[in-house]
C-alpha cells in the first residue's frame, strides 16, 4: 500500500528508536529444542564414537535449532563506515584506505573474497556514507539516535532472509579505537584492558589510542548499550548490529567475526540477555581485547589463528568449519546403514 | 625389466630394510628457501596490514618450501590394520569394526567422507592384512622387520605423486593403546602420561590400557625408533610413517591428524631430526596423550576443536585452513594492483 506522499509507510519501518529496539529485544524467537532433540538423537545413530566429532556435533546442534542443519548459502555482508576520531592519530592507516577497500571488496581483491569463494559464500558490500565520518567520540557523541537507528536499518535490510548463514563484516580506519571504548563502557575496567594495536599501531599510537579511549568514556559515562553504540560507536558497527538483530528474528545463524563485530554483538547482548543464541564465535582474532570481550559474551572460538584482518575474515574461515558439522551430520551413515557395530 | 622368476627386481623397491630406511632419512630434501623468500616479498605487497593474516601467512609460506602454494589435489590414504592387543580389552569397540568401517569408507559413510567432499579431496582405503592382526605386544614384539617394511611400502606406494597435500589417516581398534606405547618409548615418561580412553573406554579400560602399555615397554626396553615401530606398533601405523616417508622424497606437504597418525609420524622424528619438516599438524585432538605428543614434536595444531575420531578426520578438517592459506596469497590483489595506501 502506497501514501499519497509516494514515500514508505512509517509501519514499513521495523524500528525507528532505541525503545523500538529495546521492546524488539525483549520478544525474539527462540532456538527450536524439539530440532536440537532431533538432531541429538540422529548423532547417537552415526558411525562414530560418541562425541568423537568434539565441536563439529555442538555446532550441528546449534544449527539444528535455529534454520535447520545447512550451511550452504552463506551472505558475507561487509559494512564500511568512517570515524571522526581517526584525527587523534589512533590507526596506522589513513582514513581514506576505508573507501579503497570497499572498491577492493567490490573488485574482488581483498582476503574475505578469496575465502568467501572458498566456501561459496555471497560478499555483500555496504558503505555507510563514508564522506561523513562520525563524530570524533573525545569532543561530543559520534552519532544521533536517528543516525544510528539509520545504519542499524542498512544492516537490517542487508540481510538475505534466504540466507543459511550469515557473516556479518566491516572495514573502517579507526574502529578499533570505537569498539575498544565500547568494549570499556559495555564491560568495564580501564582503556588499557580493551585497546589493541589495530592494523599495526607503534607504542606511541597505542598509548594514544588507550588515552581516547579514556577521554571518551569520561565524556559518555553512564550509559544504557544503545546509547553507547549512539556515543562510541560508529555507521558500520550499527549496521552490524542491526543486521545479527535481523538474523534472529529470521532464525538465521551468524558467525561472528572479531573484535567490532563483538563489540556490535555485544551491545544487543547486554540490551537483553540471550540476544546471541543464534550466533557463534567464529574466531579468536589476534587484537589484544578481543580474548577478553569473548569471554564477557562466554563464547568459546571455533578457531584460533592469530588473524586480525576485520572484513569478516576470521568468520569466513569458520565458516568451513559450521559447513563440515553440517555435512557430517546430514551425509555420514548410522550403525544400522553401514553395517557396523555399535560398542 | 622384468627378471625371469617374473618377481620385482630388488633395485625396484626403494627399500627394504631399516637400514635402507636410516640411510633415506640421512639424505632427505630441504625446503626451498628461495621460493619461501619469494612468498614473503608477495605477502608484504597484498592488500592487509603486515600479520594481519596471522597463521594463515605462516601456512602459505611453507607450501612455499614444499610443492609451492597450491592445495588444490588433496588425497587422503586411510590405512587399516588390526592389533593382537586387542585380547587384552583396550578397545569400547570389537576389532571387528575395522573391517566395518573399511566397507563405510568405501561405500563414503564416514565423517572422513563428508569432510574429503568438503575440501575435494580424494579418499584412498588401504586395508592391511586385517585378517592377521599384529601379535599383542605384551607377549612379544608385534610385528617382524619385514612386515613392517612392506606395511611401510603399502603407505609409500599408496601417495599420488601429483597430489599437492596428503594426509594420511588410520582405523584400527586397538590402534590408541599401540601408539601410546609408541609415544611413550619414544619419548620417556610413563603409560599413564600417554594413554587416553580411545573410542571411549570407561575407567576400568583405561586402566588396563595402562597396564598393558607398562607391559610392553617393559618387554620391549631401549629401541631405536624402527624397533619401537616394529615391537609395539601396528601395519596402518607403520603404512603411515611409509606415506609421510614417500611424501618428504615427493617433496609433498602433509597434514598429520591425530594421535596414531602423529606416533607414526613421531618414529621419523626420532630416526632424523627435521624429518617432519615437510609436516603440519592439522589439529590437537582430544585423546589424552595427543597433546605431549605435538609439544614433543614442536609442532602448533592449526585446529583444536575436541575431535577424536582418527580417519584423518581432524587433518581433513585442517586442510580447509591451508586450503585457505593458498587462496589468500594467491588470489588477493597487491597495494598497487587495488590503488590501496599503505601504512
Amino acid at each position: 500500500m502506497k501514501t499519497d506522499d509516494g514515500g514508505r509507510e512509517a509501519e514499513t519501518e521495523p524500528f525507528s528508536s532505541f525503545d523500538d529496539l529495546r521492546g524488539m529485544l525483549a520478544a525474539l524467537p527462540e532456538a527450536d529444542a524439539a530440532a536440537v532433540a532431533r538432531a541429538v538423537a540422529r548423532d547417537a545413530s552415526l558411525t562414530k564414537p560418541a562425541g568423537s566429532l568434539g565441536r563439529l556435533e555442538a555446532v550441528a546442534f546449534w544449527l539444528a535449532g535455529w534454520k535447520g542443519i545447512c550451511a550452504d548459502r552463506v551472505q558475507i555482508v561487509i559494512f564500511a563506515g568512517n570515524h571522526g576520531v581517526v584525527a587523534q592519530g589512533v590507526s596506522a592507516f589513513p582514513a581514506g584506505v576505508t573507501v579503497q577497500m570497499v572498491g577492493n571488496f567490490r573488485a574482488g581483491g581483498a582476503a574475505v573474497n578469496q575465502l568467501a569463494k572458498m566456501v561459496g559464500a555471497q560478499v555483500v558490500v555496504e558503505a555507510l556514507e563514508l564522506e561523513r565520518p562520525t563524530c570524533d567520540f573525545t569532543a561530543g557523541p559520534a552519532m544521533t539516535e536517528a543516525e544510528v537507528v539509520a545504519a542499524m536499518l542498512v544492516g537490517w535490510r542487508a540481510v538475505d532472509p534466504l540466507a543459511d548463514l550469515l557473516v556479518p563484516g566491516e572495514m573502517g580506519i579507526g574502529n578499533t579505537t570505537a569498539a575498544a571504548a565500547m568494549a570499556c563502557a559495555l564491560f568495564g575496567g580501564v582503556a588499557g584492558d580493551w585497546v589493541g594495536r589495530g592494523t599495526g599501531v607503534d607504542d606511541a599510537g597505542l598509548g594514544r589510542k588507550a588515552a581516547v579511549v579514556t577521554a571518551g568514556l569520561a565524556l559518555h559515562a553512564g550509559r544504557a548499550p544503545f546509547e553507547v553504540l549512539r556515543c562510541l560507536g560508529g555507521r558500520e558497527i550499527a549496521a552490524m548490529a542491526g543486521a545479527i538483530l535481523r538474523a534472529r528474528t529470521l532464525r538465521l545463524p551468524v558467525v561472528l567475526d572479531g573484535f567490532i563485530a563483538c563489540a556490535a554483538a555485544a551491545v544487543l547482548a547486554r540490551a537483553a540477555p540471550g540476544a546471541l543464541a543464534h550466533c557463534i564465535a567464529g574466531h579468536a582474532s589476534a587484537e589484544a581485547g578481543h580474548a577478553a570481550l569473548l569471554a564477557a559474551l562466554d563464547m568459546e572460538p571455533l578457531l584460533a589463528l592469530g588473524l586480525r584482518l576485520g572484513e569478516g575474515s576470521g568468520a569466513a574461515l569458520a565458516v568451513a568449519i559450521v559447513q563440515a558439522a553440517a555435512a557430517c551430520h546430514l551425509g555420514m551413515a548410522t550403525f544400522g546403514e553401514a553395517g557396523v557395530s555399535q560398542g
